[in-house]
């Protein structure tokens, strides 16, 4: 199994954290996303994945990208230590609740659409931050919401989920960005709890071979 | 069932397609998402979603937003005329083209972030629209690319899938945003195939109560 991401990806982040927490051996295969105007560009990677984004997962036949498909398929694949509820609401509830991350928070923030303000509408670095802390802090605000009502260790309860892999990555990202996370004390709680677990730790991006 | 939308919200449609082409009856509560700054404001709307945007789904006690999550529980609460396969890695690929569209175009053009472009860096239509149509544009050919390989009647051959369900919608708004679609023709072909369907008739914003 081969999982090409970027260490500072939070999408790759999300899947390196699933495949050490499921203790599932991987290649990992850097793809620089800067570096020559992003390899993700390149005609080879793009023939894996035509949205030219990382992370991608190839499994023998199957080429499989955006990481909370890649996680679901790893569950089904893997079962131990599931990240998923069996209980089809509380199913659904922890499905939302990384989809509030996946789709509210992080398209909005990634890298292309930092680079496309600077480009197309001339932002400078201090409106492209206004800009991330405005949708990290709406973010993150309907998340505290949600984990006043139902986290315990982690975002539901006692049991680590899929919502965790998107949490800890976004935070991160957010204190990379230097937003002010301090009115979010379920959230900083999760995380904190979260990062004593190893998986967490091998997935950090400064613990990945391309680091910089 | 109550499913709390706006008739011209592309994740609400998403959800009344799978409503309708599972035959489930289910009460429709529109939420003006412009009038009076937006009725996804209000303290008693936000109590349901603390996200304040559409849809939401009530069924019981149950408070689910995200449209992909609702579409998972509605289909495992409602088996008959499934929306995923049963392998897992085709479901897998059919989750990663859905989440193509409600990760990669819908966050970066739905109205908040058209507004927010407006008010904090003074983008004019003009701008906006440029704005939309590249991350369409972008994500169109990334679902094209996909689609050459395994569109049939649908998105994947000839049974209706949750990709189907994001298409259709996103294709809608692109129309509404006079995007040129001529460069998508396996899009353009799955998107009238769709259209021949009732629940994507019924389900049509234009055909909803709220409509203006």
């Amino acid at each position: 199994m081969k999982l090409y991401g970027y260490w500072r990806s939070s999408a790759a982040y999300r899947v390196r954290i699933a495949l050490f927490h499921k203790e599932i051996e991987f290649e990992s295969i850097p793809v620089h996303l800067v570096k020559d105007g992003g390899e993700q560009h390149l005609s080879a990677y793009a023939e894996l994945n035509p949205s030219e984004l990382v992370p991608t997962l190839v499994d023998g036949d199957l080429k499989l990208n955006q990481s909370l498909a890649i996680i679901e398929y790893l569950d089904s694949q893997y079962p131990q230590a599931s990240l998923y509820p069996v209980d089809a609401a509380e199913r659904a509830k922890v499905q939302a609740l990384a989809l509030d991350i996946a789709c509210e928070i992080h398209p909005l923030n990634n890298l292309r659409v930092q680079q496309y303000l600077a480009s197309e509408f001339d932002l400078e670095n201090k409106d492209k931050l206004t800009w991330s802390h405005h949708w990290m802090g709406k973010g993150f605000a309907a998340v505290e919401s949600q984990l006043a009502k139902t986290a315990g260790l982690y975002c539901f309860g006692d049991t680590l989920t899929v919502a965790d892999l998107c949490l800890v990555p976004q935070v991160y990202n957010a204190n990379r960005f230097k937003l002010d996370m301090s009115a979010f004390p379920h959230i900083n709680r999760v995380v904190e709890n979260c990062l004593q677990l190893p998986a967490f730790v091998k997935a950090l991006p400064e613990n990945q071979a391309d680091a910089q």
